[in-house]
């Protein structure tokens, strides 16, 4: 058996910012298409070459980085709710887990150079931008 | 207009890595629905209490940091395709991008302790696994 060797770590330096008005994880809806407001990506000068082919009415994968969340949670109760039977965090949506990569699934509003107008995106204010992604249509279409 | 401040950087600790018959990016699938052999995802002993829930038959969604790949190119031909203009990266799934974060979608065909068989990823052997996120079903199978 090959044996995992995971001494090593990586760098990710964010290219742009969430601003919303959310702000406050206790209030954030779970999930972005429950009841997100629109909220806006600001990108950094250097990527600008990376998002010029980005358009009003795309659906986009964002993938950001959760800086509020704890890295050291393995298990939680789903959705905080306690009734539940606690899961182990690859099982479920939680910010908490050992890398706290974000994952939105969102649409296209205005684009307006550096700054892009998103609907359904639950990461609160402040949160970095880590990678824009489109989402994959049929094999055909690729 | 708010500032983008993105002075700071995040470090990511791999909780595993894949192994695969694939070793060749120029051999590879383009996406892992494109003819992935099976490959194993070999998780490391201290996430173990993550992966508890993981069972046959789950889709599920495999963040990888996708180590082979450029962090300074921007743009790119579409799938190599020299004849399709050069597009923003953030408009394509190419793996050179300036933090080069792999999405996977895949089914768990195999669970045995900290390795998990899964179908369709097209990561190369070897790729550092970052995370494992669920499919999410409908708003009301949350």
């Amino acid at each position: 058996m090959v044996e995992a060797a995971n001494d090593d770590t990586y760098l990710l330096r964010p290219v742009g910012r969430v601003v919303s008005p959310l702000t406050d994880a206790a209030s954030a809806p779970r999930q972005g298409d429950e009841g997100s407001p629109t909220a806006w990506l600001i990108f950094d000068a250097p990527v600008e070459r990376a998002l010029r082919d980005l358009r009003v009415g795309a659906e986009l994968l964002v993938l950001t980085w959760l800086d509020r969340a704890r890295r050291d949670v393995l298990a939680v109760h789903p959705r905080g709710d306690e009734s539940r039977p606690e899961t182990g965090v690859f099982s479920t949506r939680s910010p908490h887990r050992p890398n706290p990569i974000g994952l939105h699934r969102v649409w296209v509003l205005t684009v307006d150079g550096l700054r892009v107008q998103v609907a359904d995106l639950e990461a609160l204010d402040g949160t970095p931008v880590l990678d824009v992604k489109p989402v994959l249509g049929a094999v055909d279409e690729r």
